[in-house]
């Protein structure tokens, strides 16, 4: 089993970036703790960042054949981006919505997600946790798939 | 270290209720599940379920000093009550909203919960497993809040 | 045949409650006229009341295997409770939605239902004669159901 | 006693409509149905259908002195005619809101009546025996005016 | 100078509709009282009323070479009725919006006119002496015009 | 009989403002023209204007007792004084608002009058016309008024 | 094949009406220049107008079983008719919704058709060409419905 | 003179809960100083909390024939509750609605009461003062209601 | 002690303006009652009343070391004046917001307060009382806010 | 003449992506489609796909002087991107807009376009027949321009 | 070459008035701010404030023919007077909109300018600075104007 | 001292593109004219232009520790994108945002700015004058941070 972890814009940026919301940890921390589970799990991961939407929406494309679950982290392209939402649909695999921060509790234009609907699960709000649970969650959605 | 889980209205029904929303599993089973998860980590945790608003309320108030973290399934009065959202501030236990259906992919007032800003993340989508995710994401936010 | 009433908040205050809206009858004047009707068309009826939305949910969900129908005049919880709603769905007997007055014809937050969306059909404004088309209307929806 | 059944636009084409949302009764049947209803309670009938809203309109007008109450099913100019409901008003009989379908349950703009605030009641969702409800209900409605 | 008057649906019961909303006087006794004013100012009138839209749509398209203004009470369509709008922006004769009632002063879909915007003034909530002010403004705008 | 014509901020401006909207008379030319129109009909007028929203309250407070109708054309107040809505709400004197433009033809904050619940009638749309035609409906309204 | 083109209020003034939006061509010239295409491709047509909503309403339910493919230039009536979105529903012919002018580019209330979500598809803009693509695109649309 | 004091859900928790903006004092502190201050104006009182809406609808009921005034601080249910306001409506006393905090510059959802319509003022932002001021504006109430 | 009690427009009235709304006591009869609740607790008033919104900003601005607490009854420009607001805020003193009527129970846009945010309580509905009840409120805040 | 046909992101995954909203055919499919008509109209075309908003922009700009007439399927694009909407007003090329579904009877976000205010016209629900008629229009649109 | 000016309500309280906000500055020091950076550009100035409405809209009208720009601070005014609006439409002098706080990122209803769309431009966020850039700003669209 | 000066989408069309709206100048004259300013200021600047919102992004991130103050003129990302709002969060640079045309005087979308709560000041409508007016802005905010 391959899960896709895919980071949206500024995530690169983490542990620098307003670490009083989104934490101490940096991205790099986080692919290691997502790697040492996986691997506990049995499952192989690939781990990686863009800032631009297009990229995103190419690699999700790509995953088809290779992944048998995405897991999308997509920033401040989650409220803006029905290209990422289309590319969700058009490449039917499961897809697992992520984010760090409890978006439900911040700006009113956070609280909207335009991919939800195509996701299958959402995990917010436990900052770098939330990649790790998502590993677990990943196995259980690719479980009922077959 | 002790978790309250908490049911709302209607997850009493679970297994008879719309089986292609909600699952075939029953409570009971997702109970039995919890435990054995919890067991696993060391954790204890009480398990109950009401269709009255005003008792998940009092459950709320009684687990200071008693529990440490609470895990809510709210279900219909995520939506609709502002009395749960005051009683979980006034508790000041950190709690995690789940949910069994991916609610950011239903009806439009099931995508707004009047929890959510005062959780401190959220599960949703997994059915039954969103519960045992939040057995280890209940772990987590129990550590980070010492 | 079995219908249940389930009457909601303020309404065993009828007779005495702004009769200028809801008429003068009293809910026991009404359940008489509704156990007349009932009798001759040979259908059994239960009646209840109650000013505590869980209860109603209860009711609600006990109301599978014993009755046929219900009829529900939800009254202030029609426009606030997603609980009865999902009681009903999670039920899945045929549900008959009834109102004294014509609530489409009042403030703007009486003219959204919750439930009615999980209803088979809508009485409203006819007075406690709402209550006795309802029987009528129960008979006709059981025999579709067959 | 007199009710004037009138019938609003494409209500012609029931039995071929979407039969799935109307039932499988031509407009012909239901009034057949309606009569027999309607005799059994010693009640007159007229019943009549237009695709212009503005006959419609004269219908109700001329319905002053020779009608004792209306039955209106105003199929799609429910959500759209203000005409009408001035009609309604300026007539001051009473008038009985009929629909085939659940309309609460519907498209959002079926959710709206133009003309509910202007009429004494709705029955709605019950097929073609929301007409036969309305029989009886008319006989109601002429009963408390006097 | 020809005026022509256009009178919108339910214009024909004036003096039995809502007499304490919209005067006593019929349709009848304002047309006398318009062409009194009208002869006194040398001005010739034609005075129509319908409750067909598509009526009155034929009417305005009309008017072009025949009339040199429309006085308009377009009733209900004015908050209905794109079709009239664009019959008046077709036709390019100077029209005056009026109406008996203060329609601003009314339920809130009354205050929304779609033909506004197409007319060149409007004079409401003078009762039948609203079309009396509206023979001067005629001639006010015919001369502009020239 | 004594009418008090009342204009708002910027009227002054009359005549240099944005001709191609509002004309190019200015306001003492108006003032002019109402005045020979009043005479001609045996009314007494006074005619004032000021920019100041406190002062356009107090002289429609003064108006008791020494004017039977007010003409007001309130320009940018209009659509934000509630202060002179509650001026004429106690000071109970007919009120008809006036406007030179089709204030419901420009832009949407125009088209909202907080002071046309509370008048009796609106004019608008025919330049300084509307000032001459407002004397005549002063002349109806004070006689209904009786 | 036959294809029915039907259009809607005030387009019988095409030529006359604002050239700058609609064009000069009158309703016979787009006519006979549809005729021309449909006669290349081997299809019959019939052209009708209407300004009356219930009359188009009669026409759509009368092409069942005459017409393969409807063509329809709603004009006023695309913004403001449920009943011919009904009649589209009822009579389950494919029905392609077209505007002279580009609808999405003017006032807010053209934007939103209330036929399109039961039309197959749209053509808009392209003046009097609109109706020749619309030949074309109805041969297809009865091409891949067989 | 007999006065009821309600209070709804989590003001049990006074003193607890978010002093910060609830303050210190406990339900029971607040308890003893309205009893104080009652019985220097020679009045009863009776004082009650509960988290069960339902219960708060009992409660309301029964005051009928018991109690002249009604003093309620609904909390939460403030902005959530159709069945409170309806019970105020049904038992027709006086009602003073009372917050501890300055309900208007909170959440937007707090700024709304569905209560406020059916009471007769409103107390709010002076902490458990505002409870002391509404024994005194109970007096005044009950004295004009006379 | 000194308490500063502004009044905004419309209030001088008070006694001749729709008394059933605001009763029949002049603004100097509350003045009085004011006066002398004052006395009896040893603080003293300054008492005023303007039309004019930026006088009211001038006396609020000059309140500063002059007055310890401010009540301030905006009457029409609660709802429309940000200078208040922003007045309040530099002044630095606690104000208290009155109003003679329910306003929560009136037109919606008497609903929406913009000073509210910016001023530590609320006392509504109880006519002149209000002013009494303030007199008290002013005493506790004065002590809080040292 | 040449034409240049844009097409947005996930374009690409189709024949892959949802065949029974976007059809069987791929792309390379519908680019084989197009030339063939385009080659029988004499018209020369370019064939672009890609995923990234910016390189869409670039591509659009770079048509200035290249290009007679653009056709853009701008997919999600079309529903977020102003960009886009200010690169066709920049390069004042007449631009097509056409897409595969009725994109006007799916999700509420998909009926608003963005870029259409500056497109001349719109062709949609045609699948990839929209691309041929575009063509057509194409010819249309060039020989008013000049 | 001269400019006006402007200052609204409270901001004469400016080092006062909550200086997080607003800075430590007063007006007076800001004043001599701009004129020694005036002095510097050879242009004149005029520095005024008002706490009322309508005698900004005076300044604003009196401006005409003696001054080349107004630079308007108008503070509340800004999101709540169109009078002002109007009053720079009539003037018809280049009007540059500035404010000390960075508007856009307080408030929703300070996101609102009323003025904007009849200013040339708008200088926000940089403090007292602010009023320098502006003189800047003023000589350059005095320029252009020419 | 650096500033880093980025122009978002389609200003590199600038002085070909709509040049009533945004003037005859190059982006290349603005630099030199920027350029100029600077030296005069000894500040150094680098300036640069691109269609891509992730490349933007990744220019923000990379300005951390190389300049002091980022000039941003994010064009059409102004409106649509979180990404670069949360780009200017996470580098913690003083940002000010910039425009040539007066946004708020245009179409509704273009007055909503999604980075202007996160920049420091806004400067708009004075052509390519504004980056020149930025540069003086960005040696005060440079000032103000230290």
């Amino acid at each position: 089993m391959k899960i896709l972890f895919l980071n949206g814009p500024n995530l690169n940026m983490l542990g620098q970036r307003e670490p009083e919301v989104y934490g101490r940890e940096t991205l790099t921390d986080i692919e290691a703790a997502v790697r040492e589970r996986a691997k506990r799990l049995k499952v192989k991961i690939d781990f990686r960042q863009s800032n631009v939407e297009g990229e995103l929406v190419d690699w999700i494309q790509q995953a088809k054949g290779s992944f048998d679950v995405i897991v999308l982290n997509a920033a401040a392209y989650t409220h803006t981006s029905v290209a990422l939402r289309d590319a969700i649909s058009a490449v039917e695999l499961p897809t697992i919505e992520i984010h760090l921060s409890n978006v439900h509790a911040r700006e009113k234009f956070r609280q909207k997600s335009l991919i939800a609907p195509v996701c299958c699960g959402q995990i917010t709000g436990f900052g770098s946790k939330s990649y790790i649970l998502a590993v677990e969650a990943s196995v259980y959605v690719n479980e009922i798939k077959k």
